[in-house]
């Protein structure tokens, strides 16, 4: 019987990859292992896949009875709806240890560094196997998505020399280029509805009892939200409603003037003004040098709560 | 600010040696760690100690604003109470995921193999640290005491691999008598009090709502219990009043024989006879090949709950 292997739901590159470049290293060692995914593939996933002759894991929501290893998060929140019925053989993740529990050993690589795909890199040297070209290709772009080509400050010098080993195997001579390149396809919001923009990377936090969602756009030039704001924020107070959220959050992300420009609809506009020490004006702030919400929002949150 | 580095309450070899192998792992790192102990060391423990020249572990209960790494446990209910006012750098263990979160990333490394020691081993070869002959000499006491002595179902061949070579490094030339002469200090009852016996390795289990209390006495020969078994019991009883339990069990391990004599005090005995598919007789039962309370006993009550 095959073990699946896949990462959170809303899934970003780092997700589709890992569950790709673990894969392989697991049926190198021995396994029978499927790369799979929760939900649809991002425009940046899919550059990537086209870029590295990847081939799009396949689509599964279910694992009741299976056994599957778990890339990138350690949530329920983030799990199939039956994984309490599935039998986790091992988490590889770079984030805070999350709420899921096993009723057997596992196997956990977790690390506090940028992208679990340098993790999945640390195993391929641990274990002495090779990682193939197009593979290795798509784990440098995994990592240049998720350390904001080395500006995020959760980049640590382990991700920068992952990326740079992994650009030789890749035969990538200008990783940056080709790591701008991608960000500009992450950009492209044109045609893109309210709800498509307020998904494209969501994530929900419990924080005491209540419900905190946190959205993150990442783009190389935050003017193309300029006609696109009012319909996010009447998005926003939608997706309040519907998913019974105390706070929605969306980050504006701007790589290159290195902030992000936060929307907020809240009950208590208070404690997102405590927890980034600012004033709110037309539910907007701009937050300078934030570009990391796991580093930079989620540990400012929460203590308010 | 130094870090601690601490085992899991009521502190087995593997817990006290972990904390002193991963502290002296971390300071060749640059970090500067202290090993502490959650509780009393055993009479095993002190043995290998002094067997090789071990300094015994601060013992330290509060952890409140203090950065610690966990070795081998990953749950509230062996944690020191304030642990959720502590910053969690770390995580070493060789058990099922338990419910501990951070809220912020962490290092973990877990893997299901028989000791946590053998997990902190190939952390020594991960980053290329010797590791010195006193040391060596405790951490494969460790696994040897864990995987009792390579009979357990939870030893793989990791574990062996790793005494044999930490064994080449602490100038042992045989490890199998000195792991018999261990299980033999092990072994010692007399003196002790029905409840030394009855907290000497217990561990309570959440189960669907109820607490189970499961305590394991290894020794070399079952039959030190014969005079002392109708104390065990009532001790037992007062434990399950004390404690809140719904069951309390104490395996009694021969580690020759390979099986453990299991006592039990239940509010319904039909879970018990129904995990081990047995009958109690006297409120006990033989169970032939059973070795290990993670692999052979905890898995099949869970279910029962």
């Amino acid at each position: 019987m095959s073990t699946y292997i896949f990462g959170h739901s809303n899934p970003d590159s780092d997700s589709i990859v890992g569950a790709i470049s673990l894969s392989y290293l697991k049926n190198q060692l021995g396994e029978d292992c499927i790369p799979t995914r929760q939900g649809k593939i991002s425009a940046e996933t899919e550059f990537i896949l086209n870029k590295f002759d990847g081939v799009e894991p396949e689509l599964k929501t279910s694992y009741a009875g299976e056994s599957v290893y778990l890339v990138d998060f350690s949530d329920y929140g983030q799990a199939p709806e039956d994984i309490k019925e599935a039998t986790i053989l091992g988490i590889v993740d770079h984030h805070k240890l999350g709420d899921i529990t096993t009723s057997t050993p596992l196997e956990c690589w977790i690390r506090p560094i940028g992208c679990s795909n340098t993790v999945i890199y640390e195993m391929y040297k641990s274990f002495n196997v090779e990682i193939p070209k197009n593979i290795a290709g798509m784990m440098m772009c995994a990592i240049l998505s998720d350390t904001v080509i080395f500006k995020s400050p959760t980049c640590t010098k382990v991700d920068t020399k992952a990326v740079k080993e992994l650009a030789k195997i890749a035969g990538v001579e200008d990783y940056k280029a080709l790591g701008m390149e991608m960000f500009l396809v992450k950009s492209a919001v044109d045609g893109a509805t309210a709800r498509d923009l307020n998904t494209r990377d969501y994530k929900a936090f419990e924080m005491n009892g209540v419900k905190v969602g946190v959205n993150q756009l990442e783009v190389v030039d935050l003017s193309v939200f300029d006609d696109k704001k009012d319909m996010i924020f009447e998005d926003m107070a939608k997706m309040k409603e519907e998913e019974g959220l105390h706070t929605m959050l969306v980050l504006l992300t701007d790589i290159m003037k290195e902030g992000s420009q936060l929307l907020c609809i809240s009950d208590d506009v208070s404690k997102v003004e405590n927890a980034f020490n600012c004033k709110l004006e037309d539910n907007q702030v701009w937050l300078d040098g934030v570009l990391s919400r796991k580093k930079q929002v989620i540990p400012f949150l929460q203590p308010q709560f």
